[in-house]
């Protein structure tokens, strides 16, 4: 299945089987779009669970993870929320960008993630042990943090820690030409002119460019925007909206492009 | 249909299509009223697509997007929101000023702007995927970032992004003609009124006045109002209440319009 | 009906007019108690429809405008708010002291206050249209504006505005006449001691006593209060509780009123 | 009825009738404890009408004053808030400490307080006139406020202002009597002794000792106290727990009490 | 019975006597553990009355002091809150640390501190009168009040304010002796100990230890903790978790204590 | 059973079967991982005593704690929350960092943790004496106190306070080999390798590594991890990610543990 196919790009396939055979929790790190959330996808398939995907933010409160009482024909039910899913049907629990939740949405985790294993429903009165294939596995992007949140540090012990980065060039190619039908020169390019952008992050601060807008941009141009047009409103009009900074932006990026007029790249 | 008219500025209709092809979203950056609400009406026409246009604002929860429960008769049932009906039948969603939006509320949207293209309702237990015709379009205006609230990074970069500018000169005295019914050289003073505030934008810092603020003002003159008196009420008196600001203003405005007095513009 | 009496002071009643007809949205501005709220009542009579006043504060949603959902035997029904009232019933629709209201409620207002002029119910799912009799009125106080709370520019540009001042002494005075009943030359007494603190406003800074407060003194001296006595309870009282500021404000009163003892006003 | 008995300081009788006679709300200012509460009990009885009283506070809603939506019986009916059980039975409605309350929550007051003397009650869609006894009193203390909340200048011009001080010693002294049924001589010492403090209040920077501190202390020297006893714990105690201040300030008081071991004061 | 024993330190038994016989509110003010909360049991036994305890804090709110509507059986009925079922049996009701609490809810009790002794249950639509026995006691400890919470001085003036303190080294003694089966020798011990640390205070800047943490030290002593074991865990521990300031008092303890090894105490 | 077996460091459990006897609550500090929930699981054990957990956050409200009403087949019932089941039932309560819970919610342990050992549900009206076996446990790490959160002084007061630390390395290898299954050489390195890390703890200023972590690091290793990966993934990941500091600490680390490639550590 195309969509879950996943290239392992050092050890984080390995390091994910052993922590699901010891029944360990695992945190990915790494920078948005290199891949996090097709490495969960791709171990669900590989060890034959469900993934149940939580996408964390601000306002999730942990009813949104365990389950609220609903009132149903003048009754009160408990209805499960998808952590408590998780947990009874032993899939996997993904929780995206985790340090965005608030929180005390995150106690509910602490039974789930040291040797007790089990989740406490204190408003439904219940326990429930959870059984050997549940894994919680929650990613985050540690270039993102702001002062104000930040994991605590006791609740990052917790887990397994697993960094995750960009995929090497041939591979990153590899990847444009698969999912969006372009050739593999005009895929080079595309990666070429994003790592010139990666390489230049530290001058200008900015979250650099993911396989993910290479992707779409490589998807623009098989529908026939040329690879500047592609690559300005994918991958530099998200950057920055300051003008000196887009501008060096855009010179940088021509300089590994074909120029529509000449048909040649200027640095090929 | 009028309302729905839009004239291509650069190469936005192109760009749109190729993105509605590809399944991927799209976001219009450009100052207040030039016209973003009108591509995406007119694009909902040129692609036969119903658009469903969601404001946002710093109240709006994930509830108001794809929906809640509700009890009728007793029972609880749920009721779809705005972003669900629009995935359900595959309409447009057209988020405007998106970043006026509380952050943990566009969480919903990561797994619509990805590779899943799937609506997650948590609440109701439901997952949907987005049928081809499904497209998720929304604005902001990046000249109005405050400190405070600005999109993060990681979800500008789900996005084609597409600027959107004022038209040139020409073609909005064309577009004040066709709205109001007034005379082209009316239009074209109003024009070149409009024009002069936008080039003083840099030393007094507003929000210049928009194409439709001059729509406005082009009817308040088809209803009888001097072309100084339907300027002031409806493009510098918006501006600005401090008195040197609004003064320097009006003289700039004056230059540009006719005389009630001497039926003469001084600066035609 | 003599409570929506109004005279027009500059242009104000051909500017409603006006706007009226080309169905645009208004917007007054002026310091508190100079007639706004009369201006409109006044309008609604001249145009024949109704007012619908909407105070606006701090804690208006736009539930409180549009409308909720209410429990009913049982049942759950669509209540409308006063906004889409007067959008079904082609009123006129006036929000006093707009700034006051979050801004997050004044978002279901763009559709109505650009070339669609529709109210989105997005909780009751239901799209109105509005009527060409449909006129949104908003007033607010430019002086008063805290650093706080601004409206937004784009916001400002959706309306004409329409700057409403002080009435000229003569006309002030014969609503005071008029209003509480007391004779002319007491009337100007109490207009010329009010214009001498509005004069000395920028150099106290408080908000100059309105009209209203006016009106509200002449009625205390039509019940038997002495000049001075009215004058201190209405108008300066609520100015300053600083100690200084109060005894200059008192000197400056003083010089034109009757003085009680003499039977003479000083300053006459 | 001994506890509405009021003594007129200045002419604050006078001008609550006249504000009565032409139905303009009223505003008392004054020091804590100086009477305001008694001055509009006494009035009720006078005027002949009832007093609804309303403690204002940081988290009075509007709802609270003007009513709500109550759930009986499985339907939904309307119940009656203090201000629209005042506005329907043409009582006076006494707001006391109106600057504690949420501003927002004042803006039902507007209509009440114009030319239009009308309740809205936007939720239960009903619009109720003020029949002509109806009146609103709010009450508050200048020397209180602190820099966060402050009645708005535009809110403060709806009044009649009447500034409320402290009583002359002879009549306040006359008051402890009555109260307290204690001597004349030791009433007066506790008046001496507490304007001595008073006095000291723009060195010390503290809320003055009120009328009803002294009526306390009178109370318990009643049953057994000494002066310095009472003074101490009703006084003394309760201004300041700083030990230098509290000192200071003990010294002083006990210049004006009978000392038990002597049976003289010091200072008399 | 044994817990509501309670010697008089100085004259607060008399004096809490004379507010209650003069029905005035009483405030208790001191350190934490000195015996506020035994007083008032103990009065309560005096007077034959019953006590109310409710333990404020930053979320009570008015409801939960006067009740709330709840629903029963499909019906709406109001459930007494503790102030309101203490004013209507006439017993004492006592608000420990009041500081804590919410300065909206002590609204509620303005009504009740002044001349007009009654209860306003708005939202019930209620008066209650309180009977003489009624009495409202408060506690707060005023070492304790940060810069962001204090009590209102209108609100304190409304109290007799009596001050708590320690208890003589001899009282305290005996009361570890009673409370904890210790030898008389060992509780001096323990009292010393206690008073070289509270004189230490304005060094070091902690909230002094309380009777209650020594009669904790006592009960651990009489379960053969060594007279250094308990000192740690019951008095040092919970000061300050600062390496330096812990050691130091360390010492200080240390000189009055018996050490276990040479069976004496270094300074006794 | 093996989860709760604890290896007694200091006189923990001597001092926490005293605090049980003389029915006084305990407070016990330490390092986050240091053992103080198996501690507190152990000694459930041993004196034959439920233990109920509540894992403490921000958002704890005191209703989470004692219990709520909740409707059920129209009625209204009430529930108990797992405080007031653990006094109904005499078990240990164990807060898990209580530091994180909101103050407010705290006020209902108040006369559970003096002589009264009682809860009092306001809410529910009713008064719970709690049996002799209830014990009211809390922890807490006080390295990890932020300014804005700190336990009250008078709330530490109210505990006998036990510090627990890491374990001696020899027990802290033995621990490791149980829960693992890895052999004493490895575990011996683990622990070195932690201990290193623990003494730059002042210099780096992280949260150290606790033994929860080296288990996990542990059972990588029984999984096929080598011992620098199992190190990498589960010590050094956590605790930063400062590039310059974890490549300090990743030097540290490998100073102790066994070279895949030699087979040889370098430091043993």
């Amino acid at each position: 299945m195309k969509n879950n196919y996943y290239h392992e790009n050092k050890n984080e396939i390995t390091l994910f089987k052993m922590a699901a055979e010891q029944r360990v929790p695992l945190m990915l790190t790494g920078p948005t779009g290199c891949g996090k959330t097709r490495l969960v996808e791709h171990m669900g398939d590989v060890l034959g669970r469900e993934v149940i995907t939580i996408s964390c933010h601000d306002d999730l409160t942990s009813s949104d993870l365990v389950g609220r009482f609903m009132v149903t024909g003048g009754d009160v039910i408990w209805s499960d929320g998808p952590l408590t899913k998780a947990v009874k049907e032993g899939a996997i629990c993904y929780m995206d960008e985790v340090v965005e939740a608030r929180h005390d949405s995150l106690a509910v985790l602490h039974s789930l993630t040291d040797h007790r294993r089990t989740l406490y429903l204190d408003r439904a009165g219940e326990t429930i042990p959870a059984p050997d294939t549940f894994m919680l596995v929650c990613s985050y992007n540690p270039a993102y943090r702001s002062s104000l949140k930040e994991l605590k540090p006791s609740f990052r012990q917790r887990f397994v820690t697993v960094a995750i980065d960009y995929l090497p060039a041939d591979r990153e190619a590899e990847v444009l030409v698969n999912e969006a039908d372009i050739s593999l020169p005009v895929a080079e390019r595309l990666v070429k002119c994003a790592n010139s952008i990666r390489n230049a992050d530290d001058v200008f601060h900015f979250e650099p460019p993911s396989t993910r807008v290479l992707v779409t941009a490589a998807k623009m141009i098989a529908s026939g925007a040329s690879e500047l047009e592609a690559t300005e409103v994918c991958v530099l009009a998200p950057l920055s909206s300051d003008g000196a900074i887009a501008s060096g932006l855009a010179e940088l990026a021509a300089a590994h492009l074909l120029d529509p007029e000449t048909n040649n790249s200027n640095n090929n």
